[in-house]
């Protein structure tokens, strides 16, 4: 996995003489960057116009190569693009029609006069809605914007982004249409009401990136009021990824994760939905810490055990560390033997290298699970079920396939192999139908 | 204009025998209804399977055309296709990803980690929000369900297929990214409060089919809560393509719409809407009336002057009817030389004959106007030029733009006719750039 996480175009205008690109990608590297592509725009008499892909580890590293360029000579810099804002340009996302309006013909029949007749229809027998709207394949994606990646409470416009990338996710990975809405309001209360009233326009729910407390009220709230499915994607999505690579990583030590003692750090969204799941796959020893006693009185409801952060370490076979925390877990903490888990990002708790130096059998960071692994194939599992609601079993079965789809030696799969999200869409829309989920209530 | 609004295909078996295909054609014409395409599909030994598109006027008729055809000899009826239904089966929206995600790499970019800085400079800088998400380019379509086309309070369930259509219409005129939000509440303050919450969703607020009083302090409201543009269509974009063809009309007839008395029978959205746009357009002399005292008052205060519908027919050059009442303008009200315009779906206030043939020198009904004239190009204009508002400049000129491209002796162009959506786009910036309406505030 790279480290280097901004891409940058640089244009440059090289004279031509001989070992004029060696100068220019000796400086680079000099400069600690790393290059990508080198592609040719246009040859000209007397020089060559290039465009060198150039990775940087921040905007001030960029400078520096930047600058570093300019100050050599026949080099002549053009201008810089950052690849990441290019491919953000207009947003990433298009609603688009799925049939054709070329002729009189076709108006009046997806517009008035005809679309009457299909509204008429759905008015009198509602569950037409799902073979003649989007209602059967369409997620709704909301957020309060309050607890965005790892940023904070950056507000909804500048979560944007974050919900347009997910909605890509759902095209890619599975072709739901999924759509962001930015629920302008931290007030719990407020937030349900505004999806209660708009939840009819979308087949399922998606909550994303909503902060602890309100997060847990929120989705248990709606879960009860709607009869559709509602998941918290930094909940159940990214407990799912994560009891898949924990999963792997008892099959690679020899643990068995039923009679384990799993000790989970941190319990924000992920880590009480982490400390949840592992208890109903059949954990009978999960051990749970946080600065709040009110998370920790959560969790203790669920079956788990409230201790200390330097018990836990000490006691734990398994440790997840989910608190956001950069170098909580100092090596001296570390028990021989133990698999660890530093999840946050962008910094961990510890690093895997730290973690396996002070004798950790095993141990992996936030870049080895990724929770768009679960999320895709659970929406379209339960879509295509008509299913009205999601179910822990969907998650555990959910996980036990992702885990049994990882490259030997790896946690899990990639998110970009299709063969993912098929298996999870199958596994959930057997376990809907087998319980009888489908929904023929109030759509 | 055709009448009939049903089209089914019936896929036959016809036994090969001379002036078989005749014997079918003759049938479906001597029960009144109407062929379309006529398609093979395959040819057998001893029969062909054919496709034959058949238009009616409802679905008892096309079932009288099944029994007919069923009744013949050689003639086997496979099945039945709606194709109004057909083409809505799904949905007719699909949000589609606009960039490219084919490799870690790419996930990189549109997601975690890269997304995060995008998101941080949105935090830092929101009108970067204009060119890094998709809001300059997006409407949110807004509706209750409780007036919906013709058909009434049908709920949002129902209305979700008309919703879906106006969407299709901006993808297919205009390139726009638009989304329906169907908001499940009756209640204006709770409707506003919805609105509100997720206007930060979309670059502009589109409110569709809410009835009547409710539709004009939701309206009113939301426009001065929120920085962005906000129209209702059927209001403004009914209004805005109804003054362009009674433009045509008055031209045809020799009439100033200035001078000349207009007469608006029915003050609902549209009725208001058109009255209150025709003052503005410079009427001097505007006659209303209502069964609605409230209906009435409102319109007085705009400079309308209300009487009953028997003095407007008297007085009125030109008489313009949204009532939903068909056959309410009985011919003996008609006065010679009058230009009517009786918009009622399906049925109107007085058939274009009728009127005719009672005197009119110009008569319409509802099938001559279509606002799908006028929204598209004026929401992408806004967009375009950033906005914060559409005035009612904005209606006036793309009203007299979209009468001055219609046909010799039409009354408007074919809102097929891409020339239509691009000049109203481009007056629209125009206007919106002279009148510094940029939105340089709250995005």
């Amino acid at each position: 996995m790279r480290k280097f996480t901004l891409d940058t175009i640089f244009r440059t205008r090289l004279q031509h003489r001989p070992g004029q690109l060696a100068r220019v990608t000796a400086a680079i590297a000099e400069e600690g960057a790393l290059i990508g592509d080198i592609t040719t725009v246009q040859i000209g008499e007397s020089y060559t116009l290039r465009d060198i892909t150039v990775e940087t580890g921040d905007e001030g590293h960029t400078a520096r190569v930047a600058d570093r360029l300019r100050a050599l000579e026949g080099v002549e810099l053009i201008h810089l693009v950052d690849r990441v804002f290019d491919v953000h340009r207009g947003g990433k996302l298009h609603s688009h029609s799925r049939v054709p309006l070329e002729q009189l013909d076709d108006l009046r029949k997806i517009y008035t006069p005809g679309v009457a007749r299909v509204a008429q229809a759905i008015e009198k027998s509602p569950e037409l809605a799902w073979e003649y709207t989007g209602l059967g394949n369409s997620v709704g994606i909301y957020t309060n914007g309050t607890r965005v990646l790892g940023l904070g409470n950056i507000g909804v416009l500048a979560s944007l982004p974050v919900m347009e990338g997910k909605a890509v996710l759902y095209d890619r990975f599975v072709k739901i249409s999924a759509t962001p809405i930015l629920v302008d309001t931290s007030d719990p209360r407020e937030f349900i009401e505004t999806v209660v009233r708009t939840s009819r326009s979308f087949g399922a729910i998606h909550l994303e990136d909503i902060r602890t407390p309100e997060c847990f009220v929120i989705e248990q709230e709606l879960k009860a009021r709607l009869q559709k499915p509602v998941m918290h994607d930094d909940q159940q999505g990214t407990a799912t990824a994560a009891l898949a690579g924990i999963l792997n990583a008892c099959k690679l030590t020899g643990l068995d994760l039923r009679t384990a003692r799993l000790g989970q750090i941190g319990l924000g969204a992920a880590g009480s939905a982490i400390a949840t799941l592992a208890i109903q796959y059949g954990a009978k020893q999960v051990l749970v810490t946080d600065t709040s006693p009110e998370a920790m009185k959560r969790l203790e409801a669920q079956g788990a055990h409230p201790t200390d952060l330097a018990t836990l370490m000490r006691e734990a076979d398994i440790v997840v560390a989910t608190t956001g925390r950069a170098g909580l877990i100092k090596p001296e903490l570390v028990r021989k033997g133990q698999v660890i888990f530093a999840l946050s990002n962008p910094a961990p708790e510890i690093s895997p290298d730290q973690a396996r130096d002070a004798g950790a059998a095993f141990a992996a960071d936030g870049r080895s699970i990724n929770n768009a692994l679960a999320f895709p194939g659970i929406f379209k599992g339960v879509l295509t079920a008509r299913s009205r609601q999601i179910t822990t079993q969907m998650f555990l079965e959910a996980a036990e396939a992702i885990a049994g789809m990882a490259d030997e030696g790896e946690l899990v799969p990639s998110a970009l192999n299709p063969r993912v999200h098929e298996t999870v869409t199958q596994l959930v829309i057997r376990i809907a139908k087998a319980a009888g989920l489908e929904n023929t209530a109030r759509l």
